[in-house]
């Protein structure tokens, strides 16, 4: 089993704030993260896909199709967005890393179909980041 | 002369986006940059500043009070904030990387009061950045 | 489970250095590492916590709170310090990358009341680190 | 157990290309990667050794013999290299990083004698990356 | 005056060889940079346009289209290519860094309307650049 | 005129002190990095040379004779070195990277023979450095 990992790159605004919190527990709990009209980050998504390189042409997966895939199902909806507004597959979810990147496993997952989608990491700064394995 | 320069980072959401321009026109000169929501970015800001080292201690200026500095003049007003909005040295300002740049050059100068103000860069991205040296 | 990571930054020296050992076996086995004034290291700690996050606030756990225990329990304790002379929890213990993220885990331990504390990275340089999961 | 890691760098050509396929299947497969004289990249190799840090030393491994042993047994070997001509352990393989990756574990995995050999990780540039650990 | 800086990045084979030198001379003068069926970088080229925002946009030049600009001139020409036979506008000249950027100081500097060509920064690896301003 | 420029990595202890100020004065100029025993830092030098390419071999002055050359003048005699007392360049000079960029330049000047020497960079961090350009 080899692991092959690609790693891309967007920009987007986000909110942190929760529709049942009061204006002070959205204060309390998100801090500076809760700014009403939002902030932004670099975002960093690296994908990891396990399996066995295929004998005749030595790849798990192509990894300038995976970063193709990458592209189509999620930099397309996420590049220069606000994650509160304007991506559907993040309705009603408060975009956190951690959710962020469980929202993304299933963006991605059906899509793998050579080897097998094994840790999606989303990193929203140099110093902050999640990693999903799927269970 | 030694040049001596102090890095910091902050987070924040822009939007591209001229209120002269029809929608349209915006639409085409700043294309996904003009989502209306904002996007954003993690913001890097570089200040050099250019003098003798003191005799006494070594330094054109002492870089912990120069991060200090950088933290009360501009991170406080900027990180996790949105540039159009909540930031009024901005207001009424495209925030480009080149006009942000020149603005923190603003609000930076006058506080520089060891060794001179030589030179402000403000990266949005790894790919792109802009520099003002003053003239 | 999600995995959330936060990275932390710090400047100490250290020396590598037996005192059972002779001059000379201290200078084969460390080398220039066995420099008696010590050298030192921006390192660089990654601290990594597993949980299911948390259904109001979307956190494993809050990422700036656990920047902020990093900080107290382990930064204002090492941070442009001596690791031979200056650190209560290093006493007798050769500061390698490794026993460092052995002792940095107990230090964190007890204080990750929210997930739990999964692993460990202290970073001595671009090119070397060490890791610890707990077992 | 602690896990150790080092990190080094090489630089070298190579040309993806099955000599059982047509061109026209080589192009399609493997696209730019097929240029017949070949492309190149700056090679990074992390080398993740697993053990018990040792009661006199610290060390799982001394981190530095590993650097000299990654570079005696690969870097001398594929360093300004062209890995499809110039490296015996890679004949007849088609120089992937998933078959680097493997190729490289069979290179060093006899020579670490202190702890186990648990990781090896190859990238090609910084958004790709294989990693393979043993089974 | 400001100053707006494009990264971009390609993979590329090279050999650095005279061939008005003898086998011996090329061996001595350019040592393992002659391996005689190449080796390869990911190489970094960094644009720096200068002058002054526009009114309108807020732009010295539009650094989305300065990117376009760079491909189209430059990555096209040169990505996942063999530098010593795949470019016509290096025949015939040895692609060390300083003469690679001076030959996209040439590519480039016609196409750039808006602005002027200020600096042309090449990097063959982490550790090894050329800057050319034109004079 | 092209500028190369050559990049190396050095780890190293120093402590920031005037044996001229009394203890309290030392503590409140440089603060923590006044600690008695002394801290470190993975410094990274960066030297720019200034010239025209040699028509015969493309080069400004060959890198890799520079790495050479900082490697001989400068590290061996710097890395794994307590900087306040193991450097005779050094001896009465408070070690800040300003007073350290001066001292390299001073041991690099007259050893460039190709070319001219146009900038030494000395970096104590990711978010400090500091540059001479020798005048």
């Amino acid at each position: 089993m080899v692991y092959v990992t690609r790693k891309a790159h967007f920009s987007a605004a986000h909110r942190l704030f929760n529709p049942e919190f009061s204006d002070e527990e959205n204060e309390r709990v998100f801090d500076k993260c809760n700014n009403p009209r939002g902030h932004g980050h670099n975002y960093t998504i690296e994908v990891t896909v396990a399996g066995e390189p295929d004998r005749k042409t030595g790849y798990v997966i192509d990894l300038k199709k995976l970063g193709e895939l990458i592209d189509r199902e999620i930099l397309t909806k996420v590049d220069h967005k606000h994650l509160n507004f304007d991506v559907v597959e993040l309705r009603g979810i408060i975009p956190t890393a951690e959710n962020i990147t469980l929202v993304f496993w299933k963006m991605l997952a059906p899509h793998i179909t050579e080897g097998k989608l094994y840790k999606v990491r989303v990193a929203e700064s140099d110093n902050n980041y999640a990693e999903y394995l799927g269970t």
